[in-house]
């Protein structure tokens, strides 16, 4: 359980030059999600942080808003391939919270990770938050946000050993990082970062930047929107769907943020 | 329909300059997936191969098997946004392939293109085949594998412009490029080629190689199984059920393939 990079034996070749080697990989397994003990979801993540990755998950499809609405998350027995337990998590919903009518609306929350995986219909793919954006523009300077790709590479444990991890920080307007957490999925590590906010009653995160080392798509976006996060940062290049959501919802966007240079696409008043 | 970059107004940022700019970004537009008429997925995607996508995608799940299995493939309109028919794709089946079950089986098929996402269970994660690889093992020698990357490099249209896709692309055991497809998502990708293949007939596509423009994660290995392809390779990191898969179903995997070095992961008989 929480084992994030595993040795293989690998034969690398170098030209006409063979060996044997030992080699660090990211750990890659599946977690069910279960909800009031039916399962809603698969998610491919790395193991560790578990149950912020289910209630970050919940949170940003918009089943639960905060601390309150979770009653229990636990590992359960009775995983299909009766092997790890420690692959399956159920959460408990608050007796107000509104159980999610899978018979009716059964792909709606057919999701992984993903955001819009699973969703089989376009109407579903599109959701509502609980924190608008709107009237929240509190800044943060250029010259702070430059600093953060290097803080993120700073906390990540595993990245530079296995280079199959991605990494998810969130960063208060000083440019202190407040959490980051590491998956072989872009959107795991998103969702474990917002996961933690809600165990902490942090939730929404406004006053928050939440920088990712890959691409900015759409999910990653909606997930920040759904978290109330002002500002999404991204090392590589965002997609246009990503661009519309962001400007829709008022949400700042940044990409290519490398050393001092970045591409603001959406409401850049929030950088000074 | 078809657009694969976009132009989008961007502030850039370098130090304490700032210049509006016109940047190119990669299209990424939902695309839903009828199968009979009926919704069963809604994937992020590129425009563009859409019919290679939906065909890649029901083979790469275990719907279909080949070209025969398939009616009509078309465009519809009545797509719940009301605006764009060409992001709603629906596939006929023909008359001897079973129609899947939703109603019973209903977690099954709501997968995006990530293989397992919008799986609920973990007994849907892992496909059965139909082409074993099991006695397929022509090879291939390391200094054909070591110019692949840059023919994929070389075929790729978008990349350079928008930092924003990844590629997949299909050769033969002489390095020979059969087909290279670009998406926002990697699964995409795979699928088009996939689709592609099917289109022509050439399924099991034995005696090739898939490269990839990233990572191999355990749904890559899985796609390439179920197509009956015997050689992944990617040009960074497998996950570590990638790796279990790929020794389990036959298939040689390799990661880290730039220039002449490469790590060989799994079944390393087909390399010479």
């Amino acid at each position: 359980m929480g084992r994030i990079t595993t040795r293989v034996s690998v034969n690398h070749i170098r030209g006409a030059g063979r060996r044997r080697n030992l080699d660090n990989v990211v750990v890659e397994q599946p977690m069910e999600l279960r909800l009031n003990g039916e399962p809603i979801a698969v998610t491919m993540r790395t193991p560790g942080a578990d149950f912020e990755l289910a209630q970050g998950f919940l949170l940003t499809e918009g089943v639960i808003g905060g601390r309150d609405d979770v009653r229990t998350v636990r590992y359960c027995g009775g995983a299909s391939d009766g092997v790890n337990s420690y692959n399956v998590v159920d959460v408990a919903l608050a007796q107000h919270v509104p159980v999610p009518d899978l018979s009716l609306d059964r792909n709606f929350y057919m999701s992984s990770s993903c955001g819009v995986c699973g969703k089989a219909s376009m109407d579903a793919v599109r959701l509502r938050t609980r924190f608008p954006l709107v009237g929240d523009v509190l800044g943060i300077s250029a010259t702070t946000l430059a600093q953060l790709p290097d803080l993120l590479r700073s906390q990540q444990k595993c990245f530079d050993s296995t280079g199959g991890l991605h990494a998810a920080g969130l960063f208060d307007l000083d440019g202190a990082p407040l959490v980051v957490r590491e998956d072989v999925g872009r959107h795991n590590a998103v969702d474990k970062v917002v996961g933690w906010a809600l165990q902490r009653d942090r939730l929404p995160l406004s006053e928050t930047v939440l920088l990712v080392s890959g691409r900015a798509s759409f999910e990653l976006v909606q997930k920040a929107v759904m978290s109330g996060i002002p500002m999404l940062a991204a090392v590589s290049a965002p997609s246009s769907l990503a661009i519309e959501l962001a400007r829709e919802a008022g949400l700042t966007l940044i990409g290519f943020l490398r050393g001092e240079t970045m591409n603001v696409y959406a409401h850049g008043e929030r950088v000074c």
